[in-house]
């Protein structure tokens, strides 16, 4: 135990997710000694940040005003919506550079061990944003787990309607990963989805 | 990228020790929508934390007062200083429950490839204290590295008075550890050290 405010930021900083006692310390130690560290900097954007921050009114993306820069993106096709858990694969997404349709963030998945159902996530707000016909495809890309199988399966059966295309984002093996290395579902995985080489 | 603030917080934690990209986002999510995670506590120990901590004026430990806990105890031994690179290190030591004398932090361990020479280390401070013959015993607790081995053996020259016993912590096996693992210098000390079994 350190004294007083030395261990108070310890614990502070320990209950922050992935971040150990020892990580805690070691991040204590940095801020305390590292002039050019700027604590109140930090100390600023820690003040700002959830009075900043809302949610896109029309994706639920994060945002610094009513609608998100991708939302407000006259050049991204309205006619397609990526259907993802969190803000987090928004943006994991657009660092492929594959996809300039529009997005909807779900805020979660269905886990009725968490308890979670269809209710808690924003798929309301996605059959309104499909009403008027303008979205013609919807392409789920939830997570490759149990949770995100769940509810890209529900989502699957809800969205059977005419003039709607509905896909899922296809699983297999990781791009320079190693065959045997794999697990079990996902080379089952690759081999259910494999495809036909042309000559 | 996100919008503005957040990637502002993502960019701040970003440049902590250890704390990686993925890190940076995930932690700044948890920040964001973890109601529970006090982010007012955080800022003010922040903005606080550099003014309010200030080193022992005998051993150089982290303390908000002019002088350590350690060293204003009463119940601690005066006649044994126990030398450390760092405060971590006095932590460390004082989970042990097995020492009961004062320490002494160096700030450091001399290291010509980072340009830390012995003057850049509180060694003075050092000699000064054990000036008045209170002292009896110093024992060196660098870190068992090449440069806590090469401050271990500056200091243990400079150590050598009449009335004044100096040890150094053993090197061997770690405990719990596995023979196999050892690496070859740690198995080496370990064989250099051993004791006789008594019956």
């Amino acid at each position: 135990m350190y004294e007083g405010i030395v261990q108070e930021l310890i614990d502070e900083l320990g209950r922050l997710p992935g971040i150990g006692p020892k990580s805690a310390q070691r991040i204590a130690f940095h801020i305390l000694q590292t002039e050019t560290f700027d604590t109140t900097r930090l100390a600023e954007i820690l003040m700002q940040i959830r009075e900043r921050v809302r949610f896109c009114a029309i994706c639920g993306n994060v945002s610094e005003q009513e609608t998100c820069t991708i939302c407000r993106d006259p050049r991204r096709s309205p006619a397609t919506i990526c259907v993802v858990e969190e803000a987090k694969d928004v943006v994991a997404i657009e660092r492929t550079r594959e996809f300039r349709g529009l997005y909807h963030v779900l805020g979660g998945a269905i886990s009725p061990i968490d308890g979670i159902g269809p209710d808690d996530l924003r798929i309301r707000q996605l059959m309104q944003r499909l009403a008027d016909g303008t979205v013609t495809e919807v392409i789920i890309a939830t997570d490759p787990n149990l949770e995100g199988e769940a509810t890209a399966t529900y989502l699957s059966r809800l969205l059977i309607q005419p003039g709607l295309t509905v896909s899922r984002l296809a699983s297999g093996l990781p791009v320079g990963g190693d065959l045997e290395y794999a697990d079990e579902v996902t080379l089952g995985r690759a081999f259910e989805g494999r495809r036909l080489v042309e000559n």
